[in-house]
């Protein structure tokens, strides 16, 4: 009988770590590696209060910890489960989780919450498969600055920014001869309320913005994809990313959500990344990079379809340009205008605001900020922290 | 003043022929070298017969030889042109200008009158921007091997097949850590007759035929758009330039022609070459690869539009299907069906025969040939003479 190499096979299976497993990105994630048996072994899985779905996937993945940051929650987790898992709980539990080693993280928790364990973690991995965008929009730099000097690699698994990875990654490396793109098109679906007048917008229910036409995602990012605060921060992103200038990145409507980014040659000649509206898709290129693994369904030729492009209309989306325009300043002002989008956004999920109270608050805390260069992470949290505040205020007076 | 490098400068300009310069794709390809004054040098101009819009050329491009094939035509270009010009005309003439030396030849040539040409030229040039399909789908080994043999680049200028080479040469690299592609599709406009029904198709007149919805070509080439046969044609130039088996290309119909081709991953991410439909897009990349040169004019996404696709009725094309299994055999039949085909479209062309009567010579001959192997050059001619002669023959009891 011929012995199977326990050793070297163990050896080159990738250890990873989920930020976020019972949330989308981390359920699509465990699918993704549900697929592709022998290649990967989940080490730790991090939640914020869901044990219910957290248990089903320590049952079927056995990691060796596991990170629960309610408190509550992660106390009834406890008592449950086999004590042989460590039990992370708490925000410093949080902080102790992500210093544990593994060859992929991903980093799948929403909003500004994710920046931190994200700054330790990017010291004890060697990858990280990233699908937080607000930490890349509010503290690039520092997060890049931070991979660079831990080698740590930063793949995009946001569909769009990933697109580009595909694209730009690959050819602008040495083999295409130096040649650059002169400019790239992210995609937008425009989100759930593209053909609202401006009347009906006025009259817009939390059911109708979560009715997203292509993706099924978190709740902030589908509200955020109707005011494309999304596209905006995708466009910062790919600036961040790949050090592209503001100009060359363009931003065109495309509401199948299948070309998800283009590319552009000076000759005219356009690389275009397609795939359907599957998170599946990008979160397995982030994990087997650089090889190909296989993937069941793709865009089915079979069938007739069509894939649509208009112009961004920019006018009707006012906070996309307050995005970009507070890009450009280099300052705070992405740190305000996030923070104050995620608490807007939560009063709005309440039913505490309108839906056209977010523009109205983003306006007013992006006109009513102290402009303060950003020095280091600290500065992050700080302003992170007086902006939610100051974006609490406001909310009370609309409530 | 400050002497300018005049010979450093002629030095690294390249030195191309042109063979049908007064042609669709000869005269864009001019259009492209206007563009990028100081990088090319007009060595040789080759035409048919269209000896005024030679002559205009010449007075523009000041080549030091040229070469009409037509001998009347040749004469009468001889008495009014430049005495400092060789002129070549014939046949024989046309064989000997082949082989000049040039850094780079467009092979415009229609036909499968370009195979002569072009075996020779390979031996006296670096690259071959290639632009015929007939001498790669009747002598595709024949012609690989040669360029193998000299050391001479062949470049696809064909639209879709060039869309192809800027995917795969690139994506197949080293950079792509070994990944190949697991299925490519060209797209296909389907043609002026796309939407006809089998009754309206016996009464279709040479002028609907030609109205391509897309593309400016040739006659023949239109004609064969409409039948699908030159899709089939580009289903053997992707096997032959690619070394694709024939199950891992698809074709899908595309009616807008700016999407030219589709390569598709394991991990079913696909990545899509788009320009618009102008060929000098294309010959432009095959001038200058591989550097990247600049083009004014690519798609707009200033304006609204769609990319549809459909699946390829297959029954609706019985031409594509005959290439297709005559390609699979691997024996003489493509040079019957081109013969076949060319013949046809001849006779069509001139009105003395019907639309649909060219599917009933294709079917006579594919059914009415010795298959034989191919074993030189000299059989593909012998073959390509055969068939011209049944051709005629068959086509005579139908006029």
């Amino acid at each position: 009988m011929r012995e199977f190499p326990i050793k070297g096979y163990e050896r080159i299976m990738k250890e990873i770590a989920i930020f976020g497993s019972t949330g989308s990105i981390g359920k699509s994630a465990l699918d993704c590696i549900r697929k592709a048996p022998g290649k990967f072994r989940i080490k730790g899985l991090c939640a914020y209060s869901d044990i219910r779905t957290l248990a089903q996937q320590v049952k079927e993945f056995s990691p060796t910890c596991v990170c629960i940051v309610d408190g509550l929650s992660a106390e009834k987790f406890k008592s449950n489960c086999n004590k042989k898992i460590k039990v992370f709980s708490g925000r410093q539990g949080l902080l102790e989780f992500s210093a544990h080693k593994s060859d992929i993280s991903l980093m799948a928790i929403a909003g500004i919450s994710a920046l931190e364990p994200l700054m330790i973690n990017l010291k004890h991995t060697k990858r990280v498969a990233l699908a937080n965008k607000e930490s890349v929009v509010c503290a690039g730099s520092f997060v890049f600055d931070a991979a660079k000097a831990a080698k740590t690699e930063i793949l995009p698994v946001d569909s769009e920014i990933n697109a580009l990875y595909q694209l730009l990654k690959i050819h602008d490396a040495p083999s295409s001869n130096g040649n650059r793109f002169e400019k790239v098109y992210l995609t937008a679906s425009g989100g759930a309320l593209f053909d609202y007048s401006k009347r009906k917008l006025s009259k817009v229910t939390v059911r109708d913005v979560l009715a997203h036409p292509t993706w099924r995602m978190g709740e902030r990012i589908t509200v955020d994809c109707a005011t494309l605060v999304n596209k905006g921060f995708e466009v910062i992103e790919t600036h961040n990313f790949f050090n592209l200038a503001y100009e060359d990145i363009g931003v065109v409507i495309h509401r199948e959500s299948k070309i998800h980014a283009l590319a552009q040659f000076s000759d005219k000649t356009i690389l275009a990344c397609v795939y359907p509206a599957d998170m599946r898709i990008p979160i397995t290129f982030a994990l087997h990079y650089p090889r190909r693994a296989t993937y069941p369904c793709g865009i089915d030729f079979n069938k007739a379809f069509s894939f649509t492009f208009q112009p961004l209309a920019s006018k009707k989306f006012p906070l996309l340009e307050m995005i970009l325009a507070a890009a450009k300043k280099d300052d705070n002002s992405l740190v305000i205008l996030n923070a104050c989008d995620e608490k807007a956004i939560e009063y709005f999920l309440k039913k505490k605001i309108r839906f056209i109270d977010i523009y109205k608050t983003m306006e007013h805390l992006f006109t009513h900020y102290p402009s303060k260069k950003l020095n280091s992470v600290a500065d992050v949290f700080y302003w992170n922290t007086w902006a939610s505040q100051k974006t609490k205020e406001y909310l009370q007076t609309l409530c």
